[in-house]
C-alpha cells in the first residue's frame, strides 16, 4: 500500500486558510501575530479548516523561542489557558448540591483546563507529539525555578501518559541495519556506558549483543528506551570486557546468560512515563525465544546513589559502626585519584564491601529502596543477586559506586511474587550473601530500628 | 529495521503472573473467575508485573460476551470504577473554600472516574485498541435503552477522542495492490452506494478512481473512514456511469474534475470523533498535485434527509405552497414503486425540485441545515452547487432523495471563508440557482419565517 | 532507504535521444518506424546513450502486435539476428586448425546470436523481463506451427533459463494479507481445481491452509509457480471437502498431515525452467517448522494421462488381459456421463484400479513413468502411497482420471535416495498395495516385457 | 506478504541429501572431500534433490581458501569443467559439412563449458551470487600472473554481465536514513576522495547533498556503485570546500548546479560490467525533477592518468615544445613536496595548464582519449568544460592530477549527439578554452600528426 506521506508536504488547503489569517493579524497589528495569538486561534477556530496549519505555525515558531520566551510561553498558556477558578467553583457547589450526573459532567468539563484541548490541537500538525514531548522537557527545566507552571506540566503529563501507553508502543531490535539516523541516537543517549562512537557502538550491536528499543509510530526515528544486552557465559562481574569494542565476538548459542548491562531513558519529556519494566521483561521473554540454551538473565548495574549516602554517614560513624581506622581511610576517598592508590582500594574493600551491602539491603526512602537503581530491579520483580568488587573500574564507576556493580537478576517464574512481595509487604529479593557481608553490629543496629519502628 | 511483532506471541513472562493470579482466583472460588475480578485485579495490582496478561484475558473474555452479558458487564464497570460521588464532594468542598493549585488538583483527581485507568490498561493488550472501540459500539447501542450507563460511554469516548486525534492517523491510498483484508472491509463499510463484490470494488480502484483512508497505527487493516473518488470531464449529474463496473476506464491525466461520491465512516465505535472534513481537505491537496489538470473538485451525494422531512410536510400541504394537484401526485409516492412510474416523475419534476431547494437552502435544525449531508459539506466550507434530478435511479435514491443528487464544491481558496462565514455568522454557502429553484411562494414564506424570528 | 522507482518514471534523458531517432526514422520513411528498425537501433547504437529509450520502444510496441505481426516480428529476428553460417563455419575450421585458446573464444564467439544480446538489451527496459517471458510464451505458440523459429526460441529459453535461477527466486507465503493483485493471478491461474471467484479463495487461504508462490524480483506482482496446502488429519481422499469452501476451518496446531493438493506453474514463456520440485521442499521444510506436530506430507493428485492411455489400450484388450464382460462396461465410459451410473461405478471399479494401478506402475515413456504427474513426483523424491477410488467426483475428475486421485508422500529423509534411485537405477517408489492393485496376468506380462528388453 | 527468508534457515530436507553424499564422500576416502569432489558432485547429480545444500558447502568451503588454494581450486575447474576440445572439434567439422539447425546447435552447445553450469548451480545457494562476484574478483587478481585461467574468467564475466543486466538492478537514494550496513560499504569503498570516518560521511549526507547507489536484489547490502553530488550556486571549481565536513549546510532549494564529485565502483568482481554511465544520467533525470531550479549538471573529476603520461613526456621534451626553463621546474616534480612551494607552483602554471589541456585534448589510446576519467564522461555524452588550477590541493591531487580538477557538464539535451559524435565520428566534445590553454606550437604539432596519419 503507498503511504502517502502527506504530513511531509506542504498542507496548501490549510494554508489558504492560514494566509487568510496572517493577512488578518498582520493588519490589525502590522506584523506577524506572536504565538499566543496562534494559540487563541487555534482554541477559538471552531471547526478545523485551518486547524492542522495554525499548529503546524505554532510547533515552528516554538521551535525558535529561546529560554526566557519559553518562560514567557508558558506562563501566556498558564495564565490564559488554565482553568477558571469561579467556574470551576460555581460547578463544584452545584455538585455539592444536586449530586446528580449532569452536574458531575459539569464539574469534570470544568476542571479540564483549555491547555490540555490546546495541546491535543497542536498534536495534529506534523512533528506535533514530538514537539509536545519537547515541550515538557522544557517546563520540567522551568518549574524549578517557576513552580507556579506546574499546572501546565501536568496537563502535558496527563495527555502523554495517555499517548504513550504501552499499546501505542512497538518493541524493535536494534542491530547493524538499523538506520544510521536511530544509531546516532543510541551514541547520544547512553549514558550508563558512554560510547566515543561509531567503533564502541558498532562493538555494543556485534552478533554476541542484542539491543532493543521502544518506539512510539509518530516518532519512528527516537527510541523511547533502550537496553544494551551481552550473551555471555556465567554471570559477568566485571564491565570492562563488555564494552571494550575490541574484544573478539563470540558464538551467541553458547551462551548461557543474558547480561543487561545498560538501560537508558531517552527523552527526558516523557519522565514518569515509565516503560523500563516491561522493556526488560519482554526482552526476556524474546530472548528465551531466540537462544533458548540461556538460563540466566541477569543486570550489571551500578549503584549510583551510594556515594551522595556515603559522604552523608561519613559524618556519622559511630552510628554505622565505622571503626576509627576505616574511617581514616575513607576519608582519603575525598582525593579526585583514591582509586589509583591500590593498597588504599586492597584497605577498603571489606569496610566499604559491608557499606554497601548495608546501603543496599537497608537504606530506604518512603519505604522503598534508596539507591534509585535498586529500587527500579527489586521493585520490578528481579532479585539482588551479587556485589562486584572492582566491577567498574572507570573513573566514574569510582567515584559513584566505589568500583561496585550488582547483579539483579530476573527469573521469569519469580518475577510476580517478588513484585507483588515488595509492593504490598515491602519484603526486598535480596540475597542471603548480600545481608551476611554487612557488618554484624550494623544488622544490630538495623534491627534495633526497626524494633523502634514497630513500637 | 526488524520489528518483533512480540505482540504476536504469547507474553509467557506475564503469563506467570497470570498462572498464578487464576490459581489463587480458581481455590477461591472453583471456577475461573469473570471479567469483574480481572478488572478489579487489573486495576489494583501495583506495578504492571502481570499487567498486560491480565489486559489480554479481558480482551479475550469480552470477545465471549453476549449482548445480556454485555450489559451486566458495563453495569458492574459503571458501579464499580465510576466516581465516588462522596469524594468528590469533599473534594469540591475544600476546592470551593481553599481555592488553591492543591485542592484543584485533587479535585480533578478525584473526578476522573478509575474506568479511564481500567481502559488505558486494557489498551495495554494485543488488540487492545480494537477491543476498546468495539466496547464503545456497543455501549452506543446500550445507552439507547440504559442511560444509565452513559457516564462510561463519556469515559470511552474522551479517551477515544484523545487517542485518535489526527497526528496519530495516517492517509493510505487504497488501491489494486492493498491487501485483500482491507479491500473486504471496503465492500462491508461501503454504505452510499454498496458493492455487490469484488467486481464491483475493482471497478471503484480503477486507473480513472482514486480512493483514500485514514487508518491508525494500533488497527493496520481497519480503515476509519474512506473517501471514493472519479476523476472525470465536467461535473458529473448522475451516479450510475460513475459505479457501472462495466464502464470502460478513461484516461485520468485528461479528466479536469475530481468527483468524491461516496464517503463512509466505518468504525461505530468512533462516532463523534470526526476526520471526514480533514480527509476531504488532503485528498483535494493530493489530488491536485499527482493531477495538475484537476480544476474542480466536487462531491456528488445524496440528500438522505429529505425524504423523511417531505413525509412529514405532506402533512401541512398549505404551510408549504403545494398545490392541491401536485398534492395529490406527491401522495402516490406512498407507494413502493412508484418511480417507475416515467410520466408520474415527469409531473412530480418542478414541485420536487422546488422542495429539495427549499430544504437544502431553509430546513434547519440548531440552526444548521436540517440535512446531515449537507451540513457536513457547508460546515466544511464546500458550495452547495447544483442539484440533478434523477442523478441516482436506484430504488435506494428514489426512496431516500427522490432520485436527486447535489454538487458540493470544494474550491480551495474559499474553504476557510465559506467555513467561517457558515460557523460564525450562519451564512451558508448555497449557490442562487438552488435559491432560484425554491417556489417564490416559499421564498416570501421563509423571509416572513425570518422576520418573526428577528423581531 | 527510499526505492526511487525511477522505472515508474518517463526516462526523459534517454527520450530526448528517442525523440531524435524518431526525427530521423521519421524524415527517412515519413513515418514512425517499425519493431524492425528499433531492433536494429538498440544493436547498432554503440553505448547505451539511448538504449533504455529504445528498449521501452520496443516492449511498448510489441504489446501492440497481433499473432500475424508477432509471427513476422520473430521472423524478422530469425533472420536477421541469428547467427551468420559463414561466419561460423569460418572460425570452426579456424578452430579445428589451430585448436587454440584464441579460436576457441572467437568460435564461442561466433555462435552466440545477436539475438541473445538485443534480448539482454530489451531487458533494461522497464517491464523488460516480463516481455521477454511473454515472448517466448508467444514463440512456443508459433513454434508448433514455424518450427523455423526454433532458434529464437531456444535464444529466449538459454536467457530465462539463466536469469530465473532458484538464487534469484523469492518464496512468499501467500495469504489474505496478500494484494489482491497478486491475488487474483491465483483464481486466473488456477487450472489443477478451478476457483469460481473470490470465495473460493478465501476458504483456500482460510487459516487450516497454507499457499505459498515464487516470485522474481523484476515480476513482484507475477507468481511464477504457486502450491495450495491443507492441514488435515489423516491422509485426505477426496478433494470435495478440500476445496468446499462452506467447510468450517479447522485448527491448524492439531494437524498431523499437510495435504499438497494444487501446484501451478503460472508462467507458459517459463516452460521448461522448473520449480516445482523446489518449492515442494521448502515448503514441507518450513511447514515442519512452522507445525511441529505435522507428521506427513503427502499430494492429493490427479492421474492426468489416464484416460488418453486408457482409451487407445481399449482398443486392445487382450493385451491388457482385459476381461470380454469388463471390455464391455469400459466401452461405456464413452458416454459423457458415464460416471452418473453409480452402478456402472461400482461395477467398473475393480477392474479400473487395476488397470489405473498398472499405468502408474508399468507404464513407461523414454523409461519414465508416463503419467506427467507421477513422473514428476517420483523423479522428485516422493513416494506413491495410496490411490483413491472417487477421489475427484467432478465432471472432469472423471474424465480425466477416471475419479481417482493419488497421494505421493513426501518424507524427508527419503528424499534424496528415491529421487537417486530413479534417477540412476530407474527404480520408483511405489508402495507395495499399488502393485497388489495389478492383475496378476497383467503382472505376469509385464515380467516378461522386461525379461525381453532384457535379452 | 510475509516474505518467509528462507535462504536464511537452513535446508534440512536438503540437508539429508547433504548428508548422505558426505557419508560416502567419507567411507571413500576417510575425509572430507574438497571443493573438486563438490563441484563433480553437484554438476553429476541429476536432478536437485541436494543441489542447494551442496552449493552452499562450495560457498562455505570457498570463504576458507587462501590464495593459493583458490588457485588450486580454478586450475581444478579449468582442466575438469573446461570445454573439451575434441568434442568441439567433432561439433565444429560436423556443421562445416551440415550447416544445419541441428549441428549449429549440437555445437552451440559443445563450446559452452560446463563450468558456466557449474557457476548457475552454485548461484542456488544463499550468498550465491555474492561468492560468484568474490570469485571473479579472486580470478581477475590471479590470471594476472596464470593467464591459462583466463577462461574461466570469461566464463563468470559471460553469466554476471547477463546477471546484472540494467533490467535487474534498482537505483537507491542513500542518505541518513540509511541503514548503517550500507553506509559503512560507502566508507569503505569511497576511493576519489576518501572519507576519514562517519563524519566525513554524515557531511556527504548533508542536506544540500544527495547520494545515489544501483543495487542488485541478491546482494541488498552492497552498493554496485556510487555517485555523491553537491547541490551548489555556480559551477564549482575546487574540491575542498565540498568534501569538508565542517561547512555550514545550505538550502538546496536555492542551488543552480549540481556538482558530481565522486562516483565509485565498489564491486571488482563486476569490472568492466558497466553501470556508471546509466547511474550518471538516472541521477540527472531524478535531481531535475526534485529540484527544478536546477540549471547545470557537473561532474568536478580528477585527471588520473595526467602524471603517468607527463613523466612520460618529460623524457621528450621538444617533441612537447617545452621550454628549457619549464623543463628545469618541472623536474622538480620529482620531490615530494613540490607542491609546497607556492612560487614554483605559480611558475609552473602555465605550462602545465598548457600540457594537462593538450593531454586532454589530444592524447589518445585506440583513437579514444588517453585520460581514463575523461573517456568516461565524453564518451557518456559530457562536454569537457573547463580545468581548475589548485582545485584538489590534497597530496594525492598534487602528486596525480597536478592539483587540477576538470569540470565535465552533461547537458540533458546533447547528451546523446555527444555520445554518437564521440562513437561514430570521434569528435569529442571539448571546450574552445581548453584548446585555447595548448599552447600554439603544440596544436601545430598536433595537426601534423593528424595529417600523417590521414596520409
Amino acid at each position: 500500500m503507498n503511504s502517502l506521506r502527506f504530513n511531509q508536504f506542504l498542507h496548501s488547503v490549510a494554508d489558504t486558510g492560514m494566509e487568510l489569517l496572517r493577512t488578518r493579524l498582520r493588519s490589525n497589528s502590522g506584523q506577524l501575530k506572536t504565538l499566543t495569538a496562534l494559540c487563541r486561534e487555534l482554541l477559538s477556530t471552531r471547526g478545523e479548516a485551518s486547524g492542522i496549519a495554525i499548529a503546524r505555525d505554532i510547533v515552528n515558531q516554538y521551535q525558535e523561542l529561546n529560554e526566557d520566551q519559553r518562560l514567557q510561553f508558558f506562563e501566556m498558556v498558564n495564565e490564559e489557558f488554565s482553568v477558571d477558578v469561579d467556574d470551576v467553583a460555581v460547578a463544584a457547589e452545584t455538585f455539592c448540591k444536586l449530586r446528580d450526573p449532569a452536574s458531575l459532567r459539569r464539574l469534570t468539563e470544568q476542571v479540564e483546563s483549555q491547555c490540555q484541548e490546546l495541546i491535543r490541537r497542536i498534536n495534529m500538525a506534523p512533528g506535533g507529539t514530538a514537539t509536545i514531548v519537547e515541550m515538557r522537557r522544557d517546563l520540567l527545566e522551568l518549574t524549578k525555578n517557576h513552580p507556579q507552571l506546574e499546572p501546565v506540566e501536568y496537563d502535558l503529563k496527563h495527555l502523554l501518559f495517555s499517548w504513550f501507553n504501552r499499546g501505542f508502543l512497538e518493541i524493535e531490535q536494534i542491530n547493524w541495519e538499523t538506520p544510521a539516523i536511530i544509531l546516532e541516537k543510541l551514541i547520544q543517549y547512553e549514558s550508563v556506558h558512554a560510547m566515543k562512537g561509531w567503533q564502541d557502538l558498532r562493538g555494543r550491536l556485534a552478533d554476541d549483543r542484542r539491543c532493543f528499543a521502544f518506539f512510539h509510530p509518530t516518532l519512528p526515528n527516537e527510541p523511547l528506551i533502550f537496553v544494551e544486552v551481552a550473551l555471555v557465559q556465567g554471570l559477568s562481574e566485571s564491565i570492562e570486557p563488555i564494552i571494550d569494542a575490541t574484544q573478539p565476538v563470540t558464538n551467541p548459542q553458547k551462551a548461557d546468560t543474558a547480561i543487561f548491562y545498560s538501560i537508558n531513558n531517552c527523552q527526558q519529556g516523557l519522565k514518569g512515563v515509565s516503560f523500563g519494566n516491561l522493556l526488560i521483561k519482554q526482552v526476556v521473554e524474546h530472548l528465551s525465544r531466540e537462544f533458548p540454551n540461556l538460563k540466566h538473565f541477569s543486570t550489571l548495574s551500578p549503584i549510583p546513589g551510594f556515594r551522595r549516602w556515603f559522604d552523608s554517614i561519613l559524618k556519622q560513624p559511630d552510628q554505622y559502626a565505622i571503626s576509627k581506622q576505616d574511617h581514616e581511610l575513607m576519608l582519603k576517598m575525598q582525593s579526585d585519584d583514591w582509586y589509583e592508590d591500590e593498597k588504599l582500594l586492597e584497605s577498603l574493600k571489606p569496610a566499604l564491601q559491608g557499606l554497601i551491602a548495608y546501603y543496599l539491603a537497608y537504606a530506604r526512602k518512603k519505604d522503598e529502596p534508596l539507591d534509585p537503581v535498586a529500587r527500579f530491579h527489586l521493585r520490578n520483580g528481579a532479585r539482588l543477586k551479587r556485589l562486584n568488587w572492582l566491577g567498574d573500574c572507570s573513573p566514574n564507576g569510582f567515584q559513584q559506586s566505589a568500583g561496585m556493580l550488582a547483579n539483579y537478576i530476573y527469573e521469569p517464574d519469580k518475577i510476580v511474587q517478588n513484585h507483588e512481595a515488595h509492593v504490598k509487604d515491602r519484603i526486598f529479593a535480596i540475597d542471603r550473601k548480600i545481608y551476611d557481608l554487612v557488618p554484624s553490629n550494623l544488622r544490630g543496629n538495623q534491627s534495633k530500628k526497626r524494633q523502634k519502628r514497630k513500637n
